[in-house]
């Protein structure tokens, strides 16, 4: 599929993340307005509580886009998915009838803040990629013993905190938590020395479910994609992660970017999942290409100084899809809800420079990366920018995601004091 | 404290768990009507959305109570809920003066079918019952390397799924789940077949929070307490939990008692903590007692057979408070919300008939426990009906919990079949 030309001239630059092909979905206010729903379109948004109220865009008796979420849409089901990108697209399409009563609903990007895109109903963080998985396990328990006996049969996954979601642009407070290094007598409170970022996807579930669900079903009930940066520290989960898992270490925050790339737009880049080195139970099996070929990147930038790009990798080095991961998180009947985020787990690619977390970058701060200012980094510092970024690469067109981006602030001197 | 006479008779007598001084918190309907809040008194509830409108409560300006769920009293803080209880107190003490009014809003609980009482906004388990922790780390580890090194320092716990959440009366029907045994080649899709129960208490929050709080504050956030079943598929869990913990063993179905027992009521049974083996560090230190002297019981019945004791055991053997767990929660920074929902942890006592789940009573299904219909059990069998029970004993009255009763369904033959 080439280009989709649009009116709006700055989306038809073959480079520029948001062309007609995508319309992702996001929550935007402009000063002294209360967050709505929006559309990018090139530099723009379609202020869709304005395309709704004019009547432009009325996709049910009830009003979907009024409201700081895109919950309400996902609700309505794929059907209506559909029907509204087809709206979309035939509104902003080059030479559209009704451009004259569209042009006035857009809103510059420029004077737009923006805010979560949808109410994460539950979080569930997964350990699906198979370089990261080696890295981590090399580093704990050497390389034979790298991968756990269960990960080539189960997407491991653990459940997040939905409180600690954040939108991109948030800064992020290093956090004190309980640590005890190999040769400290005892536990100390403090704050974490070795905070990290990892590098992920997060799936959006559009459709509930209630029993188990297969991998086909998984695939349809999924809405759309986002950045997802799951803050992680190190020290903290150390010592607290056996034998129940990771707990305080990834409740302090966890980034995604601020637009909703739907499937719709992704179809173009399906890529299958990398050869099995055992079969998996028929249940969570392939059943299509369930990937995407999606170029990320991250960048470090320390306080008051340009970006280095610490690593890049591409979402199709997953060893597991998000639609598997949602098809087993199902297996036991857990219900699923409309808003549930499912990170894929940290995107690791083979080579060195493609290793999604600071962790398997400095190899745990023994093999410190080099910035382009000169300095050196193990974990993050206060006062670091982190960005991840992400585009699937088309026909003369860029699928953009909007970038993930926090800012580490350093720790409360006193957590406790008010 | 005495017994507090109440109009409504049933509520006099020293056994009864719904006494003048409980007035636990529960949602509810009769034939044709919907689910809303009501508080139970004696064999009564008082509809609470009816003597809202009827003026009799009136606490704010918007109504809080003719919705299905408590989350919007919890919303208005501590000084509304004393209101609330000071309010209800003077409605149904003997003699109250506006009697005449308030009984025609008394509904038998007879007719009344019970709801979840709150939305739970997301669910925490913790593993912070010493003997539970000693049992369970002594059959995998043995007793030298039964408790992990962190556990005497924090209440380990997990994120659970609070969309598997049910109310007492719920069906649980038997997971699928991926297996392997020990001595499995390889690992299979099949129905658990050690499938358990886990006796605890929930502790709800009542009032959000953003960064970390103390284990004082914590205490002042809690709403009230509940019985609470973390119904368990150990096979499950054995294969999935390394490296991130519990995940789909435990995410089928956590099942809790319908009636939400205040903090308020529980004032007089507050005990300490037990005498601790390592100093906790300053910000898990108890402050007082926040533990509760509560019996509990646990009962099995066969499908259509009588039911039979299987454990007693009370909520003053944890070793960590709710207030401790919600403290431990807070310290990364990680936001709470009104209606978190924070399990105990299995409750088990010192002796082998005070083992709050099957795995150890029946250790690990090496040792059957026998039911007083002459069967045996290691773990569930369809069909069997589980009951949690929980009593605080006063000078002549009882702070009843009402009981989490579940029954367990045998497995769909296929799980994918529509």
């Amino acid at each position: 599929m080439p280009l989709m030309k649009s009116w709006v001239a700055s989306a038809n630059d073959p480079a520029h993340p948001f062309p007609l092909n995508n319309l992702p979905y996001g929550v935007f206010s402009t000063k002294g307005t209360e967050p709505r729903c929006g559309v990018a379109i090139g530099d723009m948004i379609l202020d869709m509580a304005a395309a709704e109220e004019s009547g432009l865009i009325r996709l049910m008796d009830e009003p979907l886009f009024d409201v700081p979420y895109w919950n309400d849409l996902m609700e309505q089901g794929p059907a209506v998915w559909a029907a509204l990108r087809e709206r979309l697209t035939a509104l902003l399409t080059a030479g559209a009838a009704e451009r004259e009563k569209v042009e006035p609903l857009l809103v510059p990007q420029a004077e737009a803040t923006l805010h979560m895109p949808f109410v994460v109903s539950e979080y569930t963080d997964f350990y699906a990629g198979k370089h990261h998985a080696f890295n981590v396990g090399t580093m704990f328990r050497g390389p034979e013993n790298a991968l756990p006996p269960n990960w080539l049969h189960i997407p491991i996954g653990y459940n997040g905190r939905a409180s600690s979601v954040v939108v991109s642009g948030t800064e992020i407070r290093r956090p004190w938590g309980q640590l005890k290094g190999p040769n400290d007598d005892r536990p100390r409170f403090a704050p974490s020395a070795r905070f990290d970022i990892e590098l992920e996807m997060g799936a959006i579930v559009g459709t509930a479910s209630e029993g188990p669900i297969t991998v086909q079903e998984a695939d349809a009930n999924i809405f759309g994609y986002v950045l997802l940066n799951d803050w992680s520290a190190r020290d903290i989960q150390a010592w607290e992660y056996q034998p129940l898992g990771p707990f305080q270490a990834k409740a302090t925050a966890t980034s995604i970017s601020p637009w909703i790339v739907t499937k719709a737009a992704l179809e173009p880049f399906r890529t299958d999942t990398p050869p099995r080195e055992v079969e998996l139970l028929d249940h969570l099996k392939d059943c299509g290409p369930m990937l995407y070929d999606i170029e990320l990147e991250v960048t470090l930038a320390p306080e008051g100084k340009p970006a280095t790009t610490i690593a890049r990798t591409n979402y199709k080095e997953m060893y597991y899809s998000s639609a598997q991961q949602l098809a087993h998180h199902t297996t036991c009947g857990c219900p699923m809800n409309v808003g549930d985020l499912l990170g894929s787990g940290t995107i690791s690619g083979p080579t060195k420079d493609s290793r999604g977390s600071l962790l398997e970058l400095s190899w745990g701060g023994k093999e410190p990366i080099r910035l382009d200012t000169g300095e050196t980094r193990s974990f993050i510092e206060d006062g670091d920018t982190l960005t991840l970024k992400g585009a699937a690469r088309g026909d003369g067109y860029t699928i953009g995601f909007g970038d993930c981006v926090g800012k580490l602030l350093p720790a409360l001197e006193d957590p406790y004091a008010r």
